[in-house]
């Protein structure tokens, strides 16, 4: 596995879209001055994330923009999306849940969890609401690795050891409490009070600025 | 400002939120130590980090925990929200509308925006939906300099020209693609799909594993 560029792997998505626009508007070879163009991010580093992703193109021609999709999707493993499981049917679980362009992203949410007995049985954006005790079992049955914590902060531990215990072997975070895993599960932690911190200080916004 | 210690500003939410555990818990004091078992980070990056906010505890005693809390908070601009423009009523920006945590968090949204005529006029969460194109006049007119932006990627450079000329210094983007704005304006990127394309390329999810 090359996890050595994981900035690039970021920026990977936004490529997707910066193609899928070119390939909207009938441009069917892109090079990578092109992509940098209309990134802003510089064509050295551009090269560099492509070239990660296995793409070829052709000097003085560029890359077939149909094709370079397809690689850097399967490069993602965006054309064959992982079934998963969400554990917290709050405002930003339900967000999540009508997110549609996840599907696209490689994730495919089945079923949606909560302790809430108002939210229990209903369904949101389609995806049923089952009780959150019943995640691990489903989740063996159903052999679900994946699994989105969209609890409040101070159930994600718990939940996370749930999911573990169920067999999830990759959990996306959005509490801002750092989860203790064993090896070999993968936490990636979207902590959006993080974000919202470093803007507020960066901008000078806070009173120590 | 102090701006050489971002990653410990984007830790400062998280302390915050064990720092109030530790208040319902009923504990007055707490030391780094605390704090770093707590948290999963060293005790001298908690140090560290608690440091950068001015905040000063006494040997062997440790930190009061409600001055803490209260030299954090202050630190981020937290205990003065600042007034924001939302534009792009969709999912995600309907469950930030709701996302009752952002006033805590330094962030209080006024208004939000679209160009959906079935959403104008609505409101979500409380807040009104107004005419996108009206934007620019109000946040002259009500001194906003704060703009989260939640509509789709290719319409992101446009609003977030917009919210320039109006006087926005400060823009929350969730949008993958890279803002081009003057300086003077400070923009934050949260992108969703990095973050998922990071986590599924981590866990050899991806092909390319």
């Amino acid at each position: 596995m090359r996890l050595g560029n994981l900035p690039g792997i970021r920026r990977l998505p936004m490529y997707l879209g910066i193609l899928r626009q070119f390939q909207r508007n009938g441009q069917t070879a892109v090079s990578s001055i092109d992509i940098a163009d209309a990134s802003g991010v510089v064509v050295p580093v551009v090269r560099k994330d492509i070239e990660m992703t296995g793409a070829s193109g052709k000097t003085g021609v560029g890359f077939d923009t149909a094709q370079l999709i397809a690689d850097i999707e399967n490069f993602l493993g965006w054309n064959n999306p992982l079934g998963a499981f969400l554990a917290g049917a709050g405002h930003l679980g339900s967000a999540l849940l009508g997110y549609e362009a996840l599907r696209r992203h490689g994730l495919d949410i089945v079923a949606a969890f909560d302790v809430d007995p108002e939210k229990i049985g209903s369904r949101i954006h389609s995806i049923e609401v089952l009780p959150l005790r019943k995640m691990p079992s489903l989740a063996r049955r159903m052999h679900i690795a994946t699994g989105i914590i969209t609890v409040p902060s101070h159930a994600a531990q718990q939940v996370a050891d749930a999911m573990v215990k169920a067999g999830i072997t990759r959990i996306w975070s959005f509490a801002s409490t750092i989860l203790s895993v064993p090896d070999g599960v993968t936490v990636q932690r979207e902590d959006l009070s993080a974000g919202l911190a470093e803007l507020l200080v960066r901008s000078g916004a806070n009173s120590a600025s």
